[in-house]
């Protein structure tokens, strides 16, 4: 069982993820909010990389039934109904509702990912359901974190290396590469996550955007244990 | 002044690194090996991509004014005088030579790293004086990890987190990307540098081939205070 890392959607290439099962990161924040509306209930998300494909979409729907989410530069799409706050996604506005969502990092992510076997969605708050889900699979596992504008997060990074960390209770003779080893030293280093993410060029811009009790439920650890999974088209998730 | 780090060859892209600044470090062992020779007294390096160019380039030269030197699967290539150890490009050996090398990873990295305006070669041996180097010109800089067969190397990774701390000494104000932060923290973090490029995959192939003097010496910092500079063809330093 091999563990690897591609730290940024930039850097995917099929050649590296084909057949495989790959866990897609990117807790600030559209990964934290597909698994918490997911987790509050939702019927199911259904990611688009453009606000165009997203409408194109909703027209298909009664407009009970869906809810428009998402953001570009983190903030709200005009016209939508929700932005990428996973603190927006209660029960309440989404119970049974599907979930149409496009953002810039994540959901490009997700798209560059279809040629995996597996594509599960992580994030801090369900990092240890993850682990043990892959754990449970025991097949080899490509770590994608989205990052910012193609470059590599270290807030992606930190979360890889806390899924690892977990994995690496249950089984400590997985095959690790450099990168995954080196998230992993960065986990166990920065025991107080948000200090280490508080470097964060993304953390720096939504606290400038006045995001603070976003990135506060985003650090958090393990809050949630459902482990949603794309097939290509939707992201629902299996007891 | 901006640092930014790409993490392998194969992450290379002319947008990332055009007109600027670029660090080439391969501490085990192109970068180990050119700063080394140069500073032993050879008269230049030549990288090549492959044996036959290397060889074809050779038949130019009178034999005595040579050496070939490389490898590949980290052992010295047939025929060739010296291996893509450090230690054997002594003074004796190479005094006003002209070293005709190839390895794996680290020349593919300077082929590719040609649209630079500026290109120095850096290794844990001479990270002091290429942080000065970089100081003194001021301006946005690309450090390049070679890496191991297109991935990310931990061996490398650190010595970009040294050469960045050196350079903080100077200018605490230099922004630093997500990675280059991560990197620096990585050093910071592991002042027994040797302990965490222990874990490196690299690491374990070199101590399988019983290569640990080379490992001890690529891992001193800034025993060497030439930086050499590659200008597409030959590589030498300017006192």
């Amino acid at each position: 069982m091999k563990i690897d890392v591609i730290i940024s959607a930039e850097d995917i290439h099929d050649s590296k993820i084909k057949n495989k099962i790959v866990v897609v990161i990117d807790i600030f924040r559209a990964t934290s909010v597909i698994i918490t509306a997911l987790n509050n209930g939702c019927k199911e998300v259904i990611p688009y990389l453009t606000i165009e494909e997203t409408l194109e979409f909703a027209k298909k729907l009664n407009r009970e039934d869906y809810v428009l989410g998402g953001e570009r530069k983190a903030v709200k799409i005009e016209g939508f109904d929700l932005s990428n706050s996973p603190l927006e996604y209660t029960k309440e506005l989404i119970r049974n509702k599907t979930v149409l969502f496009t953002t810039t990092n994540g959901t490009r992510t997700l798209a560059k990912s279809v040629s995996a076997k597996k594509v599960f969605i992580a994030a801090m708050i369900n990092a240890e359901s993850v682990a043990k889900k892959l754990i449970n699979i025991n097949e080899d596992v490509v770590i994608i974190n989205a990052g910012t504008n193609g470059n590599f997060s270290m807030d992606d990074f930190i979360c890889s290396g806390y899924i690892i960390n977990e994995m690496l209770k249950y089984n400590k003779s997985m095959e690790l590469t450099d990168i995954s080893k080196t998230a992993n030293i960065i986990y166990k280093e920065n025991s107080d996550i948000l200090s280490y993410v508080r470097k964060a060029t993304h953390y720096t811009v939504m606290k400038s955007l006045k995001l603070d009790s976003d990135i506060e439920y985003c650090v958090r650890k393990s809050i949630i244990e459902i482990v949603p999974e794309y097939d290509g088209e939707r992201i629902t998730y299996t007891k």
